[in-house]
């Protein structure tokens, strides 16, 4: 054990024993990442040395059926939060500087550099220890393909949770409300309380997100340990799907007869059957996508999607990729520019699907596979 | 080692010993059947004590581009023969009576009592060595849902290759044509032979086959070791979904996935795009069949498909079901029906889909999943 591991507090110093943490490096600053569960702690739980630890955000269960899954998860009431299309990033202020981290654990030099610009950090210097959990979304982010509809351009952060340093627990809905008017922070639309009974209520809420193209809702009770789930629309099944459709073998199929799965249920659940404007959306979902990527492999010989940011420090940019290349490997990242345009660096780079470039380099040549 | 397993020829004494092969019974036969792959014998090698070998039937690589693929696989002629959607038996003559092996190397009750009826079985008592494998189609068969259009009732077979007890290698089509002339054999429809540079005579082929909704081509060259390689139709790829979709989580995501790049290669070839019609098509191929699956499970509190086929002996019907229990665990079958019809015993029965039915079961109740 180093002297640096000492300074650690429990479970870290286990985890690192136990090759469920590394030691990883933004700037001159080292910290250490959880890169598994391990006793309760989530994968993604991260220590700056001398502070306490930044609790790993957990995964939230899904129901597929509104007004059962209400009634099963929650006994009292509950708030709905807007579910926004974008990447998961906790925001900790340490050494005088606000960090983002990425679900994973990571300082995200991205999210990091502008995370000036998409909240007012001031509140901090009161408040050190507050966390902010907050979605990061808008089509200039270099993680997800999709974006909400009404963000055109750059990124905003929607903060929709809260806690302390050193605790896994959320704040309560209000006091998480009345902080956020305190300090000016963006907050993820929130909705309610409710209580299971007024499920009607909450299914027009569902249908009027689903209009205007959005994903769905994160229901929370308030309390610790306080029941979470979260329920998509109908929109947010035929979205995904068409989003990751060119990247069909990439991931696995479960991801897509999962969305099938959650629309039909959606859809049976509001009493609706498959029409042919549905089927022709579905279809297209899975097809014309894919039909983008054999073009991309016809024309350039891999599959990939370009990605576009914008940074205010150079440095950070360049930080960016060397994180990423980390993450994806040297061979599937292609930077296109850095360049200067007012006050930002704007960097461009591909990220090549590998897996379907590869198999597509094998179908196209005429080879034979087993299935 | 019993002393049965002495008469055995290897490697089906060292299979059985290495726990790769099962003594299986059919009536008052006895045989040993190899439940995994094992030094180049493909699984599904069955022995009957004092009988040479029956190969198992290898798996056939799968072709996603006409052109490219036939150049790639074949450097001489090969033929093509038309690939039907049913299940694949070995009918091998033993002890006086001719039985049917599945690709697994069950003795088929069913297809065994059927038998005479699909084939002229006299030519066994010339050649008794002889090994047919044929494809057995319709819609009252017991195993596979779909069914090729052309066959409205019953089921018929299709002898597609012919080979020597002990031996895994096929005999050239020439011969199989000649013997099943013979002994007038229903034979898959064959064409060819081609070379590869021949290939738009073979492409306007499968045109031709999807128009009338059949699933494609098994492309062969002769001889021992002589490649072997399949390609499928548009309708194949629709129809697969639709028929699977009602089982849609029972099954991994990538066969679904898979279909829809085979699809996709098959019209990108064809220099086809997604239009309105193809992507309706492939929707209600995906939803049609999973709000059956919804509809059935709300009725009926499962998920199952009722299947129907006909025997000359009620024993036989009997055999089968206990043998479907086996396979399926006896909480997944349900007979319906055992009943005289003019000169056969009609057998109804339902099959569970189990996995299906508990998901449904959990998220109409509101269950949370975390995916």
């Amino acid at each position: 054990m180093s002297k640096t591991d000492t300074a650690l507090p429990e479970p870290m110093r286990e985890a690192l024993e136990r090759g469920k943490a590394r030691w990883e490096q933004f700037d001159d600053l080292r910290y250490v990442r959880m890169t598994d569960g391990m006793g309760g702690h989530a994968k993604g739980t991260v220590c700056f040395p001398g502070r306490p630890l930044v609790a790993g955000y957990p995964h939230i269960g899904r129901i597929f059926r509104l007004e059962r899954g209400l009634r099963q998860q929650f006994a009292g009431p509950f708030w709905a939060e807007e579910k926004l299309d974008g990447y998961n990033v906790r925001l900790v202020w340490v050494e005088g500087r606000l960090l983002a981290l990425t679900r994973g654990g990571y300082v995200c030099p991205f999210t990091t550099d502008r995370v000036a610009d998409l909240l007012d950090p001031s509140g901090f210097a009161r408040e050190p220890d507050l966390v902010l959990c907050a979605e990061v979304a808008g089509p200039d982010n270099p993680y997800s393909l999709g974006s909400p509809p009404f963000i055109t351009e750059d990124v905003r952060a929607f903060v929709f949770d809260m806690r302390w340093l050193g605790h896994a627990d959320f704040l309560p809905a209000a006091r998480k409300r009345a902080l956020a008017e305190d300090w000016g922070l963006p907050l993820a639309p929130l909705f309610g309380p409710f209580v299971a009974d007024q499920w009607p209520e909450v299914r027009a809420l569902l249908r009027d997100l689903d209009q205007v193209g959005r994903e769905g809702l994160v229901f929370k009770a308030d309390g610790p340990g306080g029941r979470r789930a979260k329920y998509v629309t109908r929109f947010s099944g035929l979205y995904d799907i068409a989003v990751r459709a060119p990247d069909l073998v990439e991931i696995p199929g479960d991801f897509f007869t999962g969305r099938v799965l959650r629309l039909a249920l959606y859809l049976d659940e509001e009493g609706a059957r498959p029409d042919p404007e549905l089927r022709e959306r579905l279809g297209a979902a899975f097809l014309d996508g894919l039909f983008d990527s054999l073009d991309g492999f016809k024309r350039e010989g891999r599959v990939s999607h370009t990605f576009r940011c914008r940074f205010r420090e150079r440095a950070n940019a360049e930080s960016f990729l060397l994180h990423l290349r980390e993450i994806l490997g040297h061979t599937h990242l292609r930077p296109r520019r850095l360049e200067r345009e007012g006050a930002f660096w704007v960097l461009e780079f591909d990220k090549e699907v590998p897996k379907m470039t590869g198999l597509l380099h094998q179908l196209y040549q005429g080879a034979a596979l087993v299935d």
